[in-house]
């Protein structure tokens, strides 16, 4: 059996939002189907709808039960999968959906955020022998008693490519609302470019700094099955950009793939930590433990040699880091703890940067010259970070974008 | 291990309309759990949300796949039941939801109207062993190949009643927007009087009749069960009216227990149809093949010794009815077809009738003593029915109420 043919195909939730978009989904798989391909589609829930359940949570009860949240939350799928397989079959295209649980899709039972284990494909791969379109909620999975699990926002990307990496496809293809992914934001920078290829690890970057086109698990996975993603529009025949291991060859094109900016970043100091060995585990203990995803972390000895402590979260966890760093420094007895919240954390992307020299030097002398002062510096083997003033946030991304050619397509 | 004290309680989509309302049913369950009961639920969808399930299946395809059909309506219930559920967990009662496939209701594979075949209860009952209410969906079910089904409108109340006769329960209360079981309409008769208790064989030629609080099967489900049924107001404490088997003494007390009409009659007669073996039987097999429920049959022998045959269907299959009819009269060589949609079907119901005589002289006497004529008439053991111009429909069951003192608690 040439399980080669089989493609896996997501459409998100902006793409289901009314009946002729899924219409409009039905005849794109039909086409699929008529070149001979093998098709899984995984959908999200009808654009919204996911929230108004989760309003019907929040009206009756204060804090709605992680089990019964996800028993709700996940029929926003399977009404969705439930239409697109009418909408096929209603057009004489062979179809079915399956829940999560009929997919086969085993996760732990961590509900909300439950991680896939395995996925049992005997149904879904009888039911492409036997011809049909196999329509998978997103999204959602069953744990090992049959409760219903979800794995998180944005899952549906998962789920697609877990499926892909389960049926031994080689693409998954992410059919969303923009047309693939772009050297910058477009609406920053109008001459930023699409990206016919990505490496996974700038994906992977680009994803956790806010580019919003796919999920970061989803790309993990693609990665560790060598599944390679083509994130596309739903609404266009648009090639879009494939997301694959990347030859080191092809590495050595470019040094920067990309320019990211995340406005939702907010930064902690705390003041003359005493220099105590363990003192910062202590801090980012407390911190895990109030669920504070840290982000950018400075240990600075000042000339006193006494530490301050820095880092950035999340603007949504900056109350409750706050208090944490709070409750901390009177512990240890530090100095105090001051904070911002209008900062932005500007990026620049690229593999090929590991063997190019000078491409930090290239971003800070690029920002200087415009008088962008950097707060704080960061940086991967594929990625170089800095916090900046917020309000110079969309004049830095234009300068970087320039600084690197970005909009032409080779260097 | 004592069932005994097991109880299921059935909640109507119109008493878990709104947020408020799923609320005040868990505030009900709780005061059931505190009495010491093990407690189990059957919810339906909120309110009208079937329908605009139905309505999204129609506006992706002319006609909707059954498989799809019911795993997408199959949705409201789980929607309502993890809303309960939820509620009842925040206000610390224990609870979770079941869906179909995890409460173990296992279905024919007929779509849109399954049968339910058995019921695995080992889940429910873990979960009662372990204090918690058990929240299960209505309406819905699994087939052998876990695939999702539906068990036909007002299949609620049969999952109700079906559950408790797996889980050995005595009683099974159905909550609903009526307060119980009338002696006929109140909106026609003011004085109509609220039924204590009914047997199931007069229940269920009250429900076959019109009468709209219970659905006809699972009033068959309970007597084949002997589970008795407590058909009560969601929103009150009253103790509503209770449907069981009835001794022959208690059958004794009254002729008639209750009056009904249904308007959504028509009538069809075919006339002068020629008189050969076999004839009535190709029509009404003409029928069955296109669906169509035929209620009241007359066939009569006329002076010249060729028979007429009048019968009755619903209005909604009166021009398939109709359409049947003419090429059965064409086919045989009668002389064509009649029909009349205004009418109405006026039926006294009561046990207690078999050994009692003259009671069908008491109905017709008080009908022509007020000029209204009948055109049709039908009998069973504990009912007498006939056909009346739609007109005359109210007049008619205040007549017949009258008469045979229906207000009255005894005779």
């Amino acid at each position: 059996m040439d399980t080669r043919s089989i493609v896996v195909y997501k459409f998100g939730g902006t793409s289901v939002a009314t009946p002729e978009r899924i219409i409009n989904v039905a005849k794109r798989l039909m086409a699929a189907k008529a070149r001979g391909e093998k098709v899984v589609v995984v959908v999200s829930a009808m654009g919204d709808s996911t929230n108004k359940l989760i309003e019907l949570a929040n009206q009756v009860s204060n804090q709605p039960d992680s089990r019964e949240y996800d028993a709700l939350v996940s029929t926003g799928e399977n009404i969705s999968a439930a239409l697109l397989a009418m909408a096929l079959i209603d057009r004489n295209c062979p179809a079915l959906s399956l829940n999560g649980a009929q997919a086969g899709i085993r996760t732990t039972d961590i509900y909300s955020r439950a991680k896939i284990m395995d996925i049992d494909c005997s149904r879904i791969q009888s039911e492409l022998d036997a011809g049909k379109v196999v329509v998978v909620t997103g999204f959602q999975g069953v744990t090992p008693h049959d409760d219903i699990t979800t794995i998180g926002r944005g899952g549906s990307d998962t789920s697609a490519v877990a499926l892909a990496a389960a049926l031994k496809a080689k693409t998954c293809h992410i059919c969303t609302d923009v047309d693939g992914v772009y050297t910058t934001d477009p609406r920053m920078v109008p001459n930023a470019r699409k990206l016919p290829i990505i490496s996974y690890d700038e994906m992977l970057e680009l994803a956790s700094l806010g580019a919003k086109v796919l999920h970061p698990r989803s790309v993990e996975f693609g990665k560790q099955h060598q599944i390679e993603l083509v994130v596309r529009s739903s609404f266009s025949d648009d090639p879009g950009t494939l997301v694959k291991e990347i030859s080191e060859m092809e590495e050595g094109l470019r040094p920067v793939t990309g320019v990211t900016v995340d406005l939702n970043q907010a930064r902690i100091a705390i003041l003359k930590v005493p220099d105590r060995p363990g003192v910062a585990g202590t801090l980012f203990g407390h911190l895990s433990k109030n669920a504070v995803n840290v982000d950018m972390i400075i240990q600075s000895i000042e000339h006193d040699e006494i530490n301050s402590i820095t880092f950035t979260v999340h603007k949504n966890d900056l109350e409750i880091g706050k208090k944490v760093s709070e409750e901390f420094a009177k512990e240890v007895g530090a100095q105090g703890v001051v904070f911002e919240d209008n900062i932005a954390k500007l990026s620049i992307v690229g593999v090929g940067m590991i063997s190019k020299p000078g491409v930090a030097a290239t971003m800070f002398k690029a920002l200087g010259e415009h008088n962008i002062n950097l707060k704080h510096i960061a940086t991967s083997e594929i990625k170089i970070s800095c916090v900046i003033d917020q309000t110079k946030a969309a004049e830095a991304v234009r300068v970087l974008h320039d600084a690197f050619e970005l909009e032409k397509e080779t260097v």
